[in-house]
């Protein structure tokens, strides 16, 4: 082996370029500004899917799509345009609205992705989760964390439409996708209903003995009361048009998800939050309110139900004409663990060049 | 410098211990057993102090004891007969009563050692940190933390009696502290009251955004009615004489301060708590109910107000004639640090040899 | 907002297919198995590059390609055959040679991409990073963290060819990257050369004062003396046909990037090692011996020099005819880090049914 | 229960404090002062011993003791005056000389203080810990941690004399000690000598699998070659009178031991070291050259093999008339732990107001 500096006779650039190709070779030179631009360049685009335009559309699917073995859900994926087709809403992130009707069930599965479910209105369903089935109602954020069992059981009388976030795509890049279908159709439910709420929903407080922690936050479910309260307290004691928390893991004070962060964002009626950008994206989901969002300079006009993403280092403002809570999943904390997130607040708003008129 | 075999003299036993003394040397082989006994000997004595007796003493302290700059506070430490006179209730805890009349101010100071307070009853006090005025009510918990500015107010008609626990004795040990009186006699407050609740308080939630976190819990009071209702949830999913939590950091999960940890007991009628023991003292402090503890085949009937200290590796368990509260202050969070934590249940109860009569 | 489950009308299939893509809706029953497959199904294809291919070729672009502002690196990627055409080694590594001439530089710049540097042969050239001139021999791996700037200069009379590795296509996927030219061609360099050696290339030592730590290994220099000695010590304790080594950030203990793991694996001639499969890609790098690897069942042949990629999930075996030294880089922090990690060792070896021919 | 401000009958206050002594209570406000001071005011005196005063002894302890089952090691403990008669060097730390004869072996045990061996000359002995022979030579630091079998044994025809240090009176503080004696009088020795060596001796290199890690350093052995090198690449690339390291964890990048840290500091001949202070205390070991430090305005002059102790908060600077090496163990490890570690460099030196004689 060595490296020759003589020798090697005269050959025309195009035939390096063949030569490169042929070989599984490609030179650097020609697409280094594409690969390495100064700031990231997504393909996610910001867009908005429309509560009154999704939910007919759901409610059609459950009267056509039978829920069976094999399908399992019956969802309807937020695909962004600027993904080519791929039924993702950004490129790390999976929305989607899921419609179970009255007295369904959802087949019990377990999958690497993990996943959250947000919900928009209604009661009387709960999720499974390795056992333990967590009710849920409208505001409610109930975890369906990686690798464990999880199914869905409606036990009314009407159908409920809830917002699923998954890590999909980013597990998906990662190579790192594993699907196991349960042996039965529903697994066993523990008695009562809750348990993670009540071993963990301390406020403050932890069971003094646990064994190892999982990696995932132990309280599975999140219950809008509460998450209301705190983001009253919060407006309380702070100025400024929006008042932010997030979700998370009580026993490390972490995220609730190693690959998901949740937020709910609560923007009173008046000014505009300061615009800010940030790497990595966002959907949100509008649980309250109206109002619209400035990303890159393109309004989108929101109401209850909606649903919309922000790109990556996307300039974000907010303005609500009454007061808006506005829940978020994240791929925040994938960005914080791999140190690359970082943000920041332009010096001055993004003029708004365009008004998004949904498909 | 050589280290040489040979040419030393034959000199006599005596005459070596006599050399080794006036050099300031000490041999190890005359103390081996006692400096490394096979397992803990505490000077600590498991002790007992009824709140009959010790409320007297403290209204009498209140009547005569004037609070006032450089003594600051009107403070009863139980005093561990074990200990040779130190004003310690173990090796490595302090706890008192303190006394604060009607309409009464305790001058603002801070110091190393950390401190807590639980509050027995009455209500319309408030412990101010670093400007939080937090609210003292029946079953609270509040925390002064290492180095942090505090000072005590009485707003009520009625004068109040609390627990203090501390780590002075530790703090004391490791030749650490250090004590700054403030350079006015009350710090201002800041309103509204309970701070720290209405940003750290929420159930699950965090603020989003915050700055760099303290070393210690930045909730800083701890609801009577949150501790309740997390012990009666523990109770219904559990079985057992016995739930236990502890009071943690929602931004860590860890323990409230790094020298103290809190714990609150809830003790079912009926049978004893299997026999336990661990390494480190604990201070318990009866909320509630009654019954009686056996420390290493010593019994100490218990009822509300009463403070009890359990030594290091002592034998303990706990049986109650009613529903039963115990809050607990130990040094655990020390020995998991250091790594020098251990537990375990000893597969029978001891004999119970003699009963505990307060002088 | 209201989920009727009512006055729907009767619509057909093809319809609501065409209403959801008009809508940017994707259902999931259609894509569910290819989404969530049972176990990973990467893109990326077990791959090798020859030495003596890639190397003529490295010549001819070192006598074709200027390094200029603009290009700035003159570099040849291991593109795999799997990804369409993407410049990409795996799904989320770059692997690449580069050629700097004699008394040639490639120009300052900075990106959050991280990159790091495998020494095939040669001496004479230094990485700067950050003003520290990390000089680079055969066996030594150099580190360019996320965000330092960095440039290289060849002070010999001989061009030189090094292995590149870069999370670029996990930054990319991310939406995460940023690019800075520096101000001038060349930053400025500190003497002596290699400072981060002599403060963090203590064995099992560390300076007692130092500052905040970045996120990265602060020593940016492993010499392969180091290394050497470390696999021939490892050997020497533990039996079995192989020893793997991880280069460690010594301030942590941790990876010694955030997003890429380096590891240096030593193979005794004789018997194969065990399968083994886990989540994640690798490039190895040949760096001395010759053996072969069999990669889900394919045979690839490799001497010194070659580089050959392992996909997530596949079962890989090497078999060494002399002592071989495989130099490797992998996506495992990032899979540790998002606790999508696993493991494991399939019981026996795969059958041998095909051999791979570069092309 | 109940707070009454009323019906306390008219105490007198010598009356007052005979009823709390009685009932083992103690008022705060007669010692808060002494309790809790300005800063700290350790017990532990600065102190200094002198080789050429203790070698003798423990050569005359070494022939007039036998090493036996119960005695167990030939050990002179540096008694700091300051601490009423305790075998304790400073209030946390305990430091000895320990003698082995020639031939002779020192018994096999475990204790939950955790030590460390410090060699001062010679070769041919070694510690065997957990079946790890770690073979001990001039300038070496050996690990025993809390709870690992350990014993010595001379192989050579020479005497050895040795630094302990342990942190004895910390554990027994905290009522934690635990001592067990093995079973046989030595453990078995495994092949080949300094196992940890081989396994966690690379420089930036870790064994690529482990099972869990212990709470201490894996590797038990640090050689003076190393730590040589290390104070000699760290003089070279800065300024300033002294130079100074930690062992570490190379696991973790942490301290040694969790309850004992250990530095080598370089001291060039000429200027003092500026003042500095810290809480806890040091124990130094003249490994070379000579020189004197003043400790709170005390000097004390040393030369190779003298030991001195720094009290908490005390003010230290250190001189060297030729290239001087000063080993020290610290409790620094147990005050970051705890959040208790404070320093600072007071803006002028100590006035030289006495020296120091040992007696």
């Amino acid at each position: 082996m060595s490296v020759r500096a003589h020798d090697t006779v005269e050959v025309g650039y195009d035939e390096l370029c063949g030569a490169l190709a042929a070989k599984d070779l490609q030179p650097l030179w020609t697409q280094a500004a594409a690969l390495m631009p100064e700031r990231p360049t997504p393909a996610t685009l910001p867009w908005l899917w429309k509560w009154r335009t999704v939910l007919p559309l759901a409610e059609r699917a459950g009267q056509l799509i039978d829920i069976t073995r094999g399908g399992d859900r019956r969802v309807l994926a937020f695909a962004n345009p600027g993904l080519h087709g791929l039924p993702y809403t950004s490129s790390t992130l999976w929305g989607a609205f899921q419609y179970l009707g009255a007295h369904e069930t959802a087949p019990a599965h377990r999958h690497s992705p993990a996943a959250l479910r947000f919900v928009l209105e209604g009661e009387g369903v709960w999720t499974t989760v390795q056992g333990d089935a967590c009710d849920m109602s409208a505001g409610d954020l109930i975890l369906t964390p990686s690798g464990r069992w999880h199914d869905h059981t409606n036990g009314s009388d009407r159908p409920m439409v809830w917002f699923d976030g998954l890590d999909l795509p980013l597990v998906g890049a990662l190579e790192a996708v594993f699907f196991e279908v349960y042996p039965d159709r529903m697994q066993p439910v523990r008695q009562p209903h809750n348990l993670s709420e009540r071993l963990y929903g301390g406020r403050g407080t932890q069971p003094l003995a646990t064994g190892p922690m999982p990696s995932h936050s132990p309280l599975l479910l999140y219950r809008w009361a509460d998450t209301d309260a705190a983001l009253s307290a919060l407006l309380e004691s702070g100025p400024g048009p929006m008042v932010s928390l997030r979700y998370a893991n009580p026993t490390t004070g972490g995220g609730v998800l190693p690959t998901l962060g949740c937020e709910m964002h609560r923007i009173v009626p008046g000014e505009a939050t300061p615009p800010h950008r940030k790497v990595g994206s966002s959907i949100y989901v509008v649980y309250g309110g109206h109002g619209h969002s400035v990303i890159n300079g393109q309004r989108f006009d929101w109401e209850r139900g909606d649903v919309f993403v922000t790109p990556s280092w996307s300039t974000v403002e907010h303005r609500a004409n009454e007061l808006a809570d506005l829940f978020a999943v994240t791929d925040r904390p994938v960005l914080e663990a791999l140190h690359l997130f970082r943000e920041e607040s332009p010096a001055e708003a993004q003029q708004v060049v365009a008004t998004f008129e949904p498909r």
